[in-house]
């Protein structure tokens, strides 16, 4: 479907609004009032002003021109989806590419307006460009949503249907999950907490529904005291039966009622994430007061407690036998057009429907065959759809949600025969995803200072990826959860018992073959020294790696035993969980190099 | 020489002062007026006031109590020199230790009024605390040099005979150099510069002196605009001729004008490090107009050009010949007495001293046997030289000052046999040393980045260690030079064409052995790919590594063909200047592993 026409006039109706209101540019950031990554239909704004469907990028809208800023990941979709439009791609990051406030300071007319919709940008976000823009000489402003008016057929706020996740599951309950962040509230000297972050709503209150697709959350907010815990969510959402568990220790009263309860409800100092509250409550959060820092529900559920691991290893028990029972079933030689990229990501969907526990897909898939695989962040398309039609590789980037866990899992499958140069590349990034995998580090130490370690063997052959390298985990939540990250970039959170990352390097030749391998791993206690503690990853994953892309004169002994053990617990983990006839792949995929 | 009694007779003279002055604690940062890392001794005020004689740490004296904060690198040094005075150390960095603003948070009135030099204070760190201060209802104030009218005998300020750098040999002019940093000022936006670090004015100026043992700077500052450089520094240190061809392009006043004169050349707006210009600059120094940041002189200066390059290539052979001529001297199966530390440190500087262009060591010589290789700044005295009677490893940390350069090296020697333990630390320091050191990196890696390089094996043994992997280094300069460094601490500072960083990764055991091994690298181009700018390590250092606790099992090919290699082009770079009697230790000492 053709989208320019519809997005130029969107864009047509929205500057007549920006005249109306004496604003000379629009900023859509493209998230929801909870600052989400992932949204509902709702919000998807982005999309709905520009065509362009990722996940990440903001929209700048003047008078007489537009923007998209999207990062190297979305390069290539989003210069295909703008194709007609009138909007501009702004490459972020390229060099000579401004940022968005570097394009106004040079673009926009002195005293100049900008506006965006506060439900859509965080307070802190909102407060620094209100500096930066002041600076330059130029307003920021906070306005409605704007876009409501031209979206005619905009989707409605979902209410999905709640559903409880036992205890048992969860490893504690709500009430001991209440307990500690009033611990937390006590230790930092604040009376209560507004929690936007829906993720963290979930994880509090073991309850999951699903608003967003792939991520098990429901629209809510949620206010903490000592005496009081109130979760703003649709009441008609729940079972009578889980509303009155729920109510034994939190009240739940409409979504809406959020902004005119909270005066009422707040007494004394506020805590609050800057970074997830939008601006809209910005009056209700008297800022000489409050106290600002990460959500604590945030720290504690990054550190999977015990319960919580027993069901990751499950989850990737269901999920790697699904893999072998999907795999078994194709023959890798064919490269006649009898396979393509959607029909293999539905063959593994379909194993994994099978599976007990299986809730659905953890993101969407992507199925990335040869030249394609070279966009990080591809999705196929009934229109974009490669017919695996010549020999190459096909990365393979699925995850699953089970009612016990989640998985995030990257394979790079081999069609055909390989060439020598895909065989060195799929041995450097294995090199690297092994090296992170298996260093003991000292406790304290951050993400960023394990980056190198996946990228170390690529470097030396002149070659890098621009993508993280590890991001943290939910479970059966967001796939994406912080605060841990693995990447060249400092953010100062130590490694800490219990979390999981994911450890995925990769190497993108445009044009020619991607490739990526993706395990999640958990950080647990080494052995105590006279140095200090050390910590050390336990490798979830349980999916072969491709051997016939591995080039073993390029492996050390130590990394040779580290697959051949590998491939043996998967064999040993899988095989109970198998169907028969995926026995013999199963065991053909797992012999010793 | 027990200088408990002395420190404690200052410490109460000193209260009496701050008594006069309505004074609850006062600071002494241990630094001078130009926030030096090293001082001259009119300004080791640190020791004066407590007797310690480490390079780094905070004192803090109260009316009742008084404190010395010092890192790891001090802890046992510190403990012994404070001995019997009223002094209580605090280990910067332990757990439990408060910082001294949560020692006075905790300890001190309300409305307590803390002091210190406004001279050897940067401009941030007394705005940083004054803010602090305020924060918590206190104040922090600056002073006058309280210890001055305690120090009778105190040194005089140095005034050490200036000495010119040919263009020849720093491979470009003064006038190049002002030449850079008036385009620098323009854009910018700022009409003058003025700079307080005393390496960054001997780099731009072209001129060396002797103020600080082991720096060849002098004391000064100067003021740069598009028509004016003044340098203040003593004018009767100047031989007639130079100061004929300095005052070319620059004029030179006394030092102790730079405040009276600054008013009357200063117009429009200044641009300084607010991290070196101390705060009795600050009324002259109007913020509101001012700019901050780095000197552009630092930037410019650590990336060494051709002939600096050159220059220190040169050092580094003429440095790695007198340690084989030194050590071809010793029969390291001795291990009953005849040797100590420093006789082995003696022997290596009297070879130095032979070598031409050389002007003295660029920092206090380490060299320390066995247990005291354990500490990792432990310097030698006549009481503590320990003999050399027992089998053991030497930490020996020295360096040179050339006129064309500069080397810092570390070898771990090896006297009488080696315990399996040993052989096997000093192969994983090794390991970490040699892979960072050949790591290739694409453009833009910071040095926090490369840091686990040098730790990945040892901690895969539970070890680890706690001070820098690299350091900056000058060129015929301070031997710690910033702004590039090597740990894990994350700074925003791109490892850059022309840098010379150190390598120098260690095991410290206490009570048992210490182990270092630093060699000094450039940072160079290495090839262009489609992924971007590649760089590299070129090795300086030219010196064996100890063949004799290199644990051959725990290497891989690569590993020995990196030392093979090595010790090849060692070999090679030193026969031709090293003496004949000395030929056969070198060639044994750089066979083939």
């Amino acid at each position: 479907m053709d989208m320019s026409q519809p997005v130029n006039g969107r864009i047509s109706k929205l500057r007549s609004i920006m005249e109306r209101n004496g604003l000379d540019y629009y900023l859509v950031t493209g998230t929801d009032a909870h600052l989400s990554e992932y949204v509902c239909p709702h919000w998807r704004t982005r999309e709905f002003i520009t065509g362009f469907s990722g996940s990440a990028g903001s929209v700048l809208v003047g008078m007489h021109e537009a923007f998209l800023w999207t990062d190297s990941r979305y390069f290539i979709q989003a210069s295909q989806q703008l194709k007609g439009t009138c909007l501009t791609l702004m490459k972020d990051g390229e060099e000579g590419v401004p940022s968005i406030e570097e394009y106004l300071r040079k673009n926009a007319s002195p005293s100049s307006r900008t506006g965006t919709c506060a439900a859509e940008i965080s307070i802190r976000d909102y407060k620094e460009k209100k500096r930066l823009y002041e600076r330059m000489g130029q307003a920021f402003v906070l306005c409605d949503d704007f876009l409501d008016e031209i979206w005619t057929d905009r989707p409605p706020l979902p209410e999905t249907r709640i559903r409880e996740m036992p205890a048992a599951t969860a490893g504690k309950s709500r009430e001991e999950k209440l307990a500690t962040i009033r611990e937390k509230l006590k230790e930092k000297g604040a009376d209560y907490t507004i929690i936007a972050s829906i993720d963290d709503i979930a994880w509090i209150t073991n309850l999951r529904a699903d608003d967003v697709p792939c991520n098990p959350v429901f629209l809510s907010y949620m206010f903490i005291s000592q005496e009081k815990a109130v979760l703003f969510t649709s009441l008609y959402r729940f079972p009578a039966s889980i509303l009155g568990e729920v109510e034994k220790c939190i009240e739940v009263r409409p979504y809406d009622e959020v902004q005119t309860l909270l005066p009422s409800l707040s007494r004394g100092r506020a805590y609050y994430n800057d970074e997830k509250v939008n601006a809209s409550f910005l009056s209700l959060l008297e800022p000489s007061l409050s106290l600002t820092g990460r959500d604590f529900s945030t720290d504690l559920k990054a550190c999977k407690n015990p319960v919580e691991l027993e069901g990751m290893r499950k989850s990737h028990v269901m999920d790697g036998a699904a893999f072998i029972n999907a795999f078994s079933q194709v023959d890798f030689s064919k490269t006649d057009g009898t396979y393509n990229e959607i029909a293999i990501s539905s063959l593994f969907a379909g194993e994994r429907e099978k599976m007990k526990g299986y809730e659905g897909p953890s993101f969407s898939p992507i199925s990335a065959f040869s030249s394609h695989g070279a966009m990080c962040h591809y999705s196929a398309d009934e229109k974009s759809n490669a017919s695996i039609d010549h020999d190459g590789l096909l990365v393979l980037d699925t995850g699953s949600q089970f009612a016990y866990g989640m998985t995030d899992l990257t394979r790079t499958l081999l069609f055909g025969d390989a060439t020598e140069e895909q065989k060195r590349d799929y041995t450097l990034v294995l090199k690297g995803h092994l090296a992170l995998m298996h260093q003991k580090f000292i406790y304290g130490t951050r993400g960023y200072q394990l980056d190198v370690l996946a990228k170390q063997f690529m470097w030396n052959e002149g070659m890098s990826f621009y993508h993280g390298t590890g991001h943290g985990v939910g479970f059966n939540l967001n796939v994406h959860e912080g605060p841990a990250r693995i990447s060249a970039m400092p953010i100062d959170v130590v490694l800490e018992e219990g979390m999981v990352v994911s450890d995925e390097p990769g190497i993108y030749k445009e044009g020619r073959h991607g490739i990526r391998i993706e395990n999640l791993i958990a950080v647990k206690k080494a052995g105590r020294t006279e140095f200090g503690q050390f910590m050390e990853f336990e490798n979830l994953t349980l999916v072969p790696y491709e051997r016939k892309l591995i080039d073993i004169k390029l492996l050390t002994d130590g990394e040779i035993s580290e697959i051949n053990s590998y491939h043996e617990k998967v064999y040993e983990s899988l095989y109970p969980f198998v169907r028969e006839d995926a026995r013999d792949y199963l065991r053909e995929a797992t012999l010793p190099l």
